[in-house]
């Protein structure tokens, strides 16, 4: 199923190089100022064309086709579709034969018995996280936090400086870089979220491995805080004017309910799948170890594109708790 | 809310030092064979006693109250609880002023205006894992995957020969240790799950952040996969009898669908918060910074109870698909 | 699946003659009142005993196992079970070749490919209706509404006055009767419910269904609003103090919204489908038609323990809004 | 929230004089074909223009947005949305005033703080019963089953050759008529649904009331079973070539399940709310009792639209059992 979110919830469909993509979302309060300009700088920031990203442009203009009235949320749900224009459907049919690695053309079609739509990844494209950041940008609305999200790492490397020289020659081998996003969410009150299954963690975790190619999530000190003593990892909190912690190894959740302290976690992408470079794979209908040089256009590094993905589905997350 | 599941579905209750824990697991298929004796061995490997865990011996006897007639489940909704019996709640009242670092205790009462059950962690208890071993129990039978998880790391060593020497010396401090889990879900046939939000990677890490004291999951190549070339973390169909993958940096999920590999993931937990080792916090109704020594019965490493409780939340995940 | 409700949710378990039967409740706020005793009324008002019911008398003595703690609900989930004491499961096995009409003896078994607890109903039981009325007793307290549910009509009979004998002479026969019952929900604000899907009248009547042996339910002027003009249906507001309406024949419900008027529901209850009188029946193993005289203790009219049931299910709906 | 369904789910969305409204249907099995074509028979059946029906004629033409590839479902979510285009949205300014009895125009208005969009009702018209059609058309091809719905009774009478004559009367007159609906489900096997929550009369009652001006709803002999004697309302299987019903006086359902009868239930429809015909109401702001005559294009009796609706949601709801 392609919802999530138990009292704000978000609905999505479409696919890559069919008619539209979109979102429903459901839940949100009535009276919220939206206009079509307030999705502007989020689409944005996920868009492609800078460095290590693909040169496909979208116009990814949202149409509003429901739920909104006189500049206001009304509490009926909201409906947003991007028409998809720059669509290329001709070369599909020769990754059925040879399903392209760490690609979803196998499983899907694993899945679907052969009906997934195959162009350009159809309903499993990255292209679905643009009506995500959508329904993001009216879920910070809703919940009034911060969300900062920043690429902190690519390829492994931390120093920002290098990253150009290290995109410029993984490009040119035709090869891809992952990279990871580290999130800050500000504002936040204690006392939200439930122990055990609706955990602020674990409905975190849930919505961001909804986005393709996500790989590891860790909260606070994360898979260090493994590696620490209890005294090290342990958060004490302290006298101020209200009770606040000293240090935030939880990454401000104890116990599945928020503690006060910023929403801090750090997501890994995996390099983007597709890559120029030749790799040996399988042609399933002939049996044969084939080359394959994934054609089209790509992004050397895609997790330059998620911050704001990762702000979404965080910010999906809280707006509803 | 304290249930999992759209098909399969589990929901826990109870508290540390109440009368019982239980859990109701509904969407059972009728007929698998099902005994008090098929829970032993799970719950076993949960139990406290060995080096490195709480010496509070629970009976953990399954009671089984519905959904079982002539020693096979009958499609009806399965309950099963565990008496508490060896409680003891007279300190508590001590931590509603000092809240442990780490733990629940104030953000359980800020949740619940203070009307929270304190004794022992209440229902934000670890001793609420074992309702979810019992329901893993059932969810493993259900879905007759294979299911090995096993630590693999304790306060960042890896050399299993260490362990020993280690939770000595730190329980000496007084201090605690965290671990990594790994688990393997072999025999997941290819297709299960869905793209996006019922991702096999969103539900499996959903579950496992339901867990007490995981700070981060992480499937296949991992956190690792954020620092590799895509030509690295790839994972190639190669020609067999069927088609098979080459590696499985993918930890056996692409676009959220099994692809017919093992399933591998990692958890990270914490360091045990309770430790005897002197903190300084705050007593809140004072408003003044106390030194803290934890009392009672903990474990040095609970990580090392967690294996099972892992292979569970995997399987209750599975079993629904 | 045997939850109900979003965030007030309720799942039952057991069967008539298994070892216990129960509910967990969740989503309760945390610090209401709450006590063994206050669940005796209305579980006495579901009891038989009372002419017309049947001589079947259990303890209904609930066991709470959690979510209580010093008098209050903490915010955790409230499990109750009651033990089955008063059990005998001697005679079953003559009913799964002969299964008793207007039973779900059949469909149980069909369902459950013939591993469903026949004894007594087993899972599909009345007598699950008693966890329904502890939940109910919760909702109740938890929503702060009056609700008032009566039985109007026995066997198409109105007229109180002439039920004794008639049920005294419809037991002569062996046979037994339906019922109607009225319920007011009074104290509910304007404003509760959603349009279409989560419409009050939807999780209302939704609930409803879900007591064994209803027929029907109608809202307001119900059926006979089909027969009437909509300038005699239409229910005008009127000027006093705030809005109020003229007359109530939307049963307190506009567009799924209730409108402050008292919420006004009629529930058919088919009569007892287990008659003493012989009827002609289809014996599945050998293929011939028998005569089927039902053994065991039932009541004439069960209809008559449920007002509390239907008042139950209607509490748990709303306390969820 | 407007969502229905836990494995076949449908969400819709729009308002009467919005953009568009449409529908995201998810769940649909891949591999069904499904072209435009194959919803204009239901769609027309729903159409207004006949006599008794509002002369508001829109194009109705359904747009597929997405989850269709060369004229089959591929398993990812069908988008449809159907363009509004023979709006009027002027008067609607008066009616926040002096809200329409029977309409949800003053509920809305409360339930949203006044942010709803009052034009035409908004989100609360019929009109949105035009999306539940097209995710019906799609239902109907899942589960296979055969739905006739047809309209039994308007305003009382059952003579169908007497009805043109009421619905001239009424509409000379400024009033409205209310009717009701039979609908008979075929082909159903048994074993279907669930006990309690999930029973089949449970989840078809929850879709039918989320159909606008639906005031109740009864299966199989219905609230007529209240007033029978069990030996008349019991339904025994006979011997044929595999067991089969006698009768159908529980409407194809015990305990909640199918039992291989045809599912039937009766729905019973107000009159329309919006007459010509004066009606004395309340103007909320000035406080004074006002006389109403409600403008626009309306049905005399929009229960003659419904039949279709009602097939669809009960579709609705077997294509996720």
């Amino acid at each position: 199923m392609n919802t999530f979110g138990r009292n704000f919830r978000v609905q999505i469909f479409g696919e890559s190089h069919g008619e539209a993509i979109g979102v429903v979302v459901d839940g949100v309060k009535a009276g919220i100022p939206l206009a079509k300009e307030d999705f502007s700088k989020d689409i944005l920031r996920r868009k492609s064309g800078a460095k290590g990203t693909t040169p496909r442009i979208e116009a990814d203009e949202p149409e509003i086709l429901s739920g909104v009235f006189e500049g206001h949320t009304t509490g009926a749900p909201i409906a947003i579709i991007f028409r998809n224009t720059n669509t290329r459907s001709s070369d599909y049919k020769e990754l059925l034969d040879v399903p392209r690695p760490g690609h979803a053309d196998w499983t899907a079609s694993v899945k679907w018995n052969g009906f997934n739509d195959p162009r350009g990844g159809g309903h499993f494209s990255g292209r679905l996280t643009l009506p995500l950041v959508a329904a993001g940008v009216i879920a910070k609305k809703q919940c009034g936090f911060t969300f900062h999200a920043d690429l902190v790492e690519i390829g492994g490397e931390t120093d920002k400086d290098k990253w150009p020289d290290l995109l410029d020659a993984t490009a040119k081998e035709g090869d891809s870089l992952g990279g990871i996003v580290e999130c800050h969410v500000e504002g936040v009150p204690a006392g939200l979220g439930e122990p055990f299954f609706d955990s602020v963690e674990s409905l975190i975790s849930h919505a961001v491995f909804s986005i393709p190619g996500v790989r590891g999530i860790e909260f606070g000190d994360g898979f260090a805080a493994a590696r620490l003593h209890g005294s090290d990892h342990n958060d004490p909190l302290v006298a101020t004017k209200k009770p606040v912690l000293a240090k935030n190894g939880a990454g401000g959740v104890n116990g599945g309910i928020t503690n006060g302290a910023p929403i801090v976690f750090r997501v890994a992408f995996k390099p983007t799948s597709s890559i120029a470079k030749t790799q040996k794979t399988l042609n399933i209908k002939t049996g044969e170890m084939v080359d394959l040089n994934v054609k089209g256009r790509h992004d050397v590094c895609f997790a330059l594109r998620t911050p704001v993905i990762v702000e979404s589905v965080a910010a999906i997350v809280l707006a509803g708790l």
